[in-house]
């Protein structure tokens, strides 16, 4: 099949870094952070449209996008957050989670992928062991 | 509260008209159709983040935003759903479910606003209660 996310090949980690599996979803860091935090929730299967899935599936997904903005949100304490479902010529189901911050790039206008910011390997992994430990955090504070 | 989508005002009116009262969100037809189809979910309290809604008021609102998408994916068959949600300026909790079809504006690329295309009182209120009716056979075969 002819879907990035599907092969989790050179394609998609050239993109983008994972930062976690959960149940129905996986939480990957963008390598773009030029809106500091921005993440891809991508659906475990292989589906194009939301009303595709399962109500389990799309209550679980969901419930996962929001634990992950959630932790970005409390993280970097962007003013707002933006969600998106693009898709065109790679349907697999995804959202990108991007905060956004007064005074910063794209605020106030849909988010652009241009110009890239990209950091030091060092720099994703700092934040990709923060991001996964306040998931973590959050997601033990739900089920408790 | 200065947010149009509580205000339900003159400045909402000339973006959308509404199309039906669900019960976690109203459906709305954006006046703007480059994009055939194109509808505002918008949930019915004022809440900023998804992670700020309750887990009912989280499922809710998404197989309602499900439910319309596949109304206007039956009805209209475009290629691929976009789906987006920005609010940096006006953050009440809503998503855009934008119909794209190839060889026509925005395919590939993140849907814009312009140029607009606007149809007459008589083709909105046709689109209207198209939408309305499939949502209301959809969800009636839902709870069969």
């Amino acid at each position: 099949m002819d879907c990035f996310y599907c092969e989790e090949g050179e394609k998609r980690k050239s993109l983008m870094i994972e930062i976690c599996k959960l149940k129905y979803s996986t939480v990957y860091l963008n390598r773009n952070q030029t809106h500091k935090g921005r993440l891809v929730v991508k659906f475990s299967l292989h589906k194009t449209e939301f009303f595709q899935l399962t109500e389990e599936e799309r209550d679980g997904f969901f419930a996962e996008m929001a634990l992950a903005s959630k932790a970005v949100f409390e993280l970097y304490h962007p003013a707002k957050l933006n969600y998106a479902t693009y898709g065109d010529t790679v349907p697999h189901v995804h959202m990108h989670v991007v905060p956004k911050y007064e005074n910063s790039p794209d605020w106030g206008v849909p988010f652009s992928d241009e110009p890239k910011t990209l950091l030091s390997e060092e720099e994703y992994t700092e934040m990709i062991s923060c991001i996964a430990k306040k998931i973590s955090q959050l997601r033990n504070d739900v089920c408790r």
